[in-house]
């Protein structure tokens, strides 16, 4: 099957779509959409025409064009990979809940449309700005590392990797950016680590996207 | 099945909980957290030590204890209700995105928190404040607009109410709220005005809510 997906080497949520198809072990096409330069390729006619959402990751194959992340996720793992990376009832809704603590309670409130926002509403300084995503990604971490005490083992559920760790490590990759220090998150730090071990994780990287940039 | 729902009438992810619940014709009992008083009662030990992440929908019966709204949808819809909010391949994928929109597009920028925070950190004014909560709403509707053209009958897919309407409704509440002008939304306004003539969600509305305040 064709499989292209429309991502950008520092967004996190295409980060999570590179590492699951990775894990899942599927061909696609990485075409880079520059989410900066000459105001953004997503904002081109272009583009739009294509995701009228003007964002990234779009994924297309001859079944489905999808927008959103976790809609994305879903597809691929109930579709194509017998649903291994959300799992079965109950821990199913589990995943979920530990999927939306970073889907809706932290990328939102850091990525880059909405700290433009900030900074042209607000005039938020630089000081400002690093202090404001430390302290979301701060309560989300929180929040996440509370929810795996009974269930992490070298993963977020227990020692296979599944669709949390999918949403972890690039938000870890976020919170390093903004050098934060996470020693107050033993179980993240521990689930990042071993998750950057694997094939699939470091293919997914940004720094190993042909779109990297220094 | 003895079902508990810890909810807020204003809160727009605790509505569309108990608009599911209602559409399954589910029993439950309806649990207020007052978010404001008192600092919130969601942030007092009580609650706390029920839910760590201090916050509503919080949903509890014998089988699972859920934070997330998304996650209490996906349970509730698999294990009770035949899958038939979220529905089949491909179309259920759509859905989902449609779901995402708001879920992580729009509510996560104007929940009480986060406004609470703009305040806090820049002196947002009440002004500003407004013109905050409309613009990111409005972004997210032009989306959500674009995405049902070709899906869009009395609802948000076809003729029957299915998952996005769950989470549209709510946003609406919102956006009326604040004083938003939605006639250049002609399908979600058609879409919210056919699912407030429904019997689930009249139930389902803040103002129906025990806790509700005038």
């Amino acid at each position: 099957m064709n499989r292209k997906l429309y991502t950008y080497y520092r967004s996190s949520c295409s980060y999570r779509i590179r590492i699951a198809l990775h894990l899942m072990g599927l061909n696609f096409e990485s075409i880079p959409v520059h989410l900066v330069k000459n105001g953004g390729h997503q904002n081109s006619d272009d583009y739009k025409k294509l995701n009228p959402k003007a964002e990234v990751p779009f994924y297309v194959d001859n079944q489905v064009s999808l927008s959103q992340s976790m809609a994305i996720l879903f597809y691929l793992d109930e579709q194509l990979y017998s649903s291994k990376l959300f799992g079965e009832s109950p821990n199913r809704y589990h995943r979920i809940s530990l999927c939306e603590i970073i889907n809706s309670g932290i990328q939102p409130l850091q990525n880059l449309k909405v700290l433009q926002e900030l900074q042209g509403r607000f005039g938020m300084s630089e000081e400002q700005k690093i202090s404001w995503i430390r302290d979301f990604i701060h309560r989300g971490f929180e929040a996440y590392e509370n929810s795996v005490q009974d269930t992490a083992g070298n993963f977020s559920c227990g020692d296979t990797v599944s669709a949390p760790d999918v949403f972890l490590v690039p938000q870890v990759y976020n919170a390093n950016r903004f050098g934060m220090d996470l020693r107050v998150f033993p179980k993240i730090q521990k689930i990042n680590e071993n998750c950057l071990q694997l094939e699939a994780f470091k293919r997914a990287a940004p720094e190993n996207q042909r779109d990297a940039e220094n």
